[in-house]
Formats: C-alpha cells, sequence, structure tokens
C-alpha cells in the first residue's frame, strides 16, 4: 500500500502570486514522478463549482455572511470526501489553491464572524483533515493592488466579489492570516511575496523539498 | 412599533399532512387580520430554491452527507436574515413547512452526522432566531407509505432523494424527533397526524389560538 500522500495548501490575497507558484510546484512535483491533484476552493467538484458560481453572482440573491460561510463550506465537504481523502489515501500530492484558512481569514477576521464557530465547522465540513503545509503568500496590500490593476486592464474584465471588497477589510483578513501563521508555525511557511517569481520559488520548494 | 410575530414551525414526515394544515392555518390568520409570511426550507429565497434544487438533483454530483447538511444550513442563513428576521420585527407571523428540528432529525439521527455539531451551526446559521412554536405531525409509518403511495399514483411521479431513503432511516428520523418534542415540551406540540384533517387541524389551532 502507498504511503499517504502530502496536503499542501496555497493561502493570501489576490495578487500575491499564488497561481503561478502552484503551477510550479505541481511540475516541479510531477517530474519527480508524484501524482499530483490540484484543486482550488471554491471547486474541484461539479457542486462545487456551482457553488463557485453562486458566490461570484453578485447580481443575484447576494448571500448573507453568514449563507457564504456555509456555501463554502459545503463545497469543501464535498471536496474532500469526494476527492482529497481518496487521492491522499493512494499516495497522490494535493495542492489546493485556498482551504479551511480562507474561511477564518475572510469570513471570520475580514467579515466579522465568530471565529471558533467558523473553526468548529471547518472541522465538521473537513471530516478532521488538516493540510501537512500551508503556504501563506504574505503581501503589501499596496504591491497586492497596484499588480491586480495590471491583470484587470490586461484582462479588460472588472473585480469580482471578495475582491471588490474595500481596504479595511484586507487589512483584518492579512491579519487574521499573520496570526493563525504565528499559532501554527510548524504547519505555516509565511513566504514575502514581494520578491521576484523566481525568489518566492525558490523559498517555497526550500519548504517541500524535505517532504518529497 | 408593532408587537413582534410569531415563528412557527411545521415537522414531520411526508404523508402527514403538513402542507394541508399549513394551508388552513395561513388562511385562518389572515381571516384574523393577521399578516403571514408562509415560506418552505430549503427554499423561501432565490439562494434557497438553487440549494432546492441542488438537494433534489439525484443525477448529478450528489452531496455528500456533510455537504447536504451544509446547503440546508446556507439556505436557512439566507432565508433567516433576508425574510424571517425583517417579517417578524414588523409584527407578521412567519410560518415554515421545515426548520432546523429537520437538520437535526434527518442529518442527525438519519443520516447519523454528530448531533451536537450540528445543532451549534443551526444556531450559526439561525443568528439565534428559534421558532416560538413547532408543530410536530406525528404519524406511524406505515401510514405514511400508504398516503405517499397514494399520492404518487396520483400524481405519476417517483420519490425525489429523501423520500426514497429506507424504512430505517425513516425510523431514526422519527425516534430524533420525538426525542426533540419530549427535551422541549414548551416549544413542541406533538400532534397526532394519524386522525383525520379536521381533527389534527382541531389539535393545531388549540395551540396556536392563544397567541393570536
Amino acid at each position: 500500500m502507498a504511503a499517504r500522500g502530502r496536503f499542501i495548501t496555497f493561502e493570501g490575497g489576490e495578487g500575491a502570486g499564488k497561481s503561478t507558484q502552484i503551477g510550479r510546484l505541481c511540475e516541479r512535483l510531477e517530474s519527480l514522478g508524484i501524482e499530483v491533484v490540484q484543486v482550488r476552493e471554491p471547486g474541484g467538484t461539479a457542486l462545487g463549482e456551482e457553488m463557485r458560481r453562486i458566490l461570484a453572482d453578485t447580481k443575484g440573491d447576494s448571500p448573507t455572511d453568514r449563507a457564504e460561510a456555509l456555501l463554502f463550506l459545503a463545497a469543501r465537504a464535498q471536496l474532500v470526501e469526494k476527492k482529497l481523502l481518496p487521492a491522499l489515501e493512494r499516495g497522490a500530492w494535493v495542492v489546493s489553491d485556498r482551504f479551511s484558512d480562507s474561511t477564518i481569514a475572510y469570513q471570520g477576521y475580514g467579515r466579522g464572524l465568530d471565529v471558533e464557530a467558523l473553526e468548529r465547522m471547518n472541522a465538521f465540513a473537513c471530516a478532521g483533515l488538516r493540510p501537512d503545509v500551508t503556504l501563506f503568500l504574505d503581501l503589501p496590500r499596496d504591491v497586492a493592488v497596484s499588480r491586480m490593476r495590471a491583470r484587470e486592464i490586461a484582462a479588460g474584465g472588472g473585480p469580482d466579489r471578495i475582491e471588490s471588497a474595500g481596504d479595511e477589510f484586507h487589512a483584518r483578513v492579512a491579519e487574521g492570516f499573520r496570526r493563525m501563521a504565528a499559532a501554527e508555525p510548524g504547519r505555516f511557511a509565511t513566504i514575502d511575496a514581494s520578491g521576484g517569481e523566481e525568489a518566492v520559488w525558490e523559498a517555497i520548494w526550500k519548504r517541500l523539498k524535505p517532504l518529497t
């Protein structure tokens, strides 16, 4: 029987370079002959992608803060049981763009919902699954904003629901991530995301290589 | 300022006659000049109706037990904040076909999820709102099944996802409702639903009339 795979999550605000680094990590792992399952939250299952569509819809019946948190949790429950646990059990690595810490940072610290209640609901949704390593790509807000503006101009589109929330919201979210990182230094690796792509990648790989 | 309205929920398995009795109650209240907001769970909001559609879809990415519970809770959170609290605050009565007790009975007792965890999540989703009176329409399973068969034959359709679960599941659900009713005799009124429509209605109105 294969050893259980590793579960790696990426956290951090928009513009921190998560997608690029996740792409590099999956390529590197595959080049080492490791099976990789790459997912994003909310999403990764048909149900999760429906939740993603509902959460991104700013025109319809916009979810309340509590409904929003519960929709993210429903998508997570589906993802964990249908996709992540089976992958980890057969020895694959799972790399997720956001996971349970995003709920605590965005819905808890950001929107002001009860953090302890959210932690308990996370445990329920994840059926006990916790990431082995969480890479928090930390980026000063002003750098993130200028990166996102450049991206929007290039794409010709507008910001989505969460991206369009204000600076105070993002400051609270960042504070949430920093507190969680400080509380769990064994699991969290805080990566300075203001450097170039190469420097960020080196820092990530340095943390993960010993696990391969 | 108007006094806060009353919040009445109906619980019980399929075939117990909830819809008929809810219709009679709403008519009676309106004839007394009381504003009534009638809702069903999951549903009552655009988001809730989307959750209802997803939960009833037996062909797609069928939700896991945990995801199912969280989808019901998301629909409930939306319903409470957007519709129920404003209605109750302006003095309307709210009559709901199912509410938080269904989560405990079906997902807790029925599917075997942690009842305490579900109770805490209910409190989160409801932002503290509790029914003033819960009418539990109690019906022996064999009577319910023969009523449902007659209804299916009349409608020419098949049973939905929850209705199609087995007898053991329904026995656990009924046991859950009976335990909750015994634990909260002040809020729960257990109504013997095996009698005729008129007898059931008399029992319901006897319990609710003093609140008008």
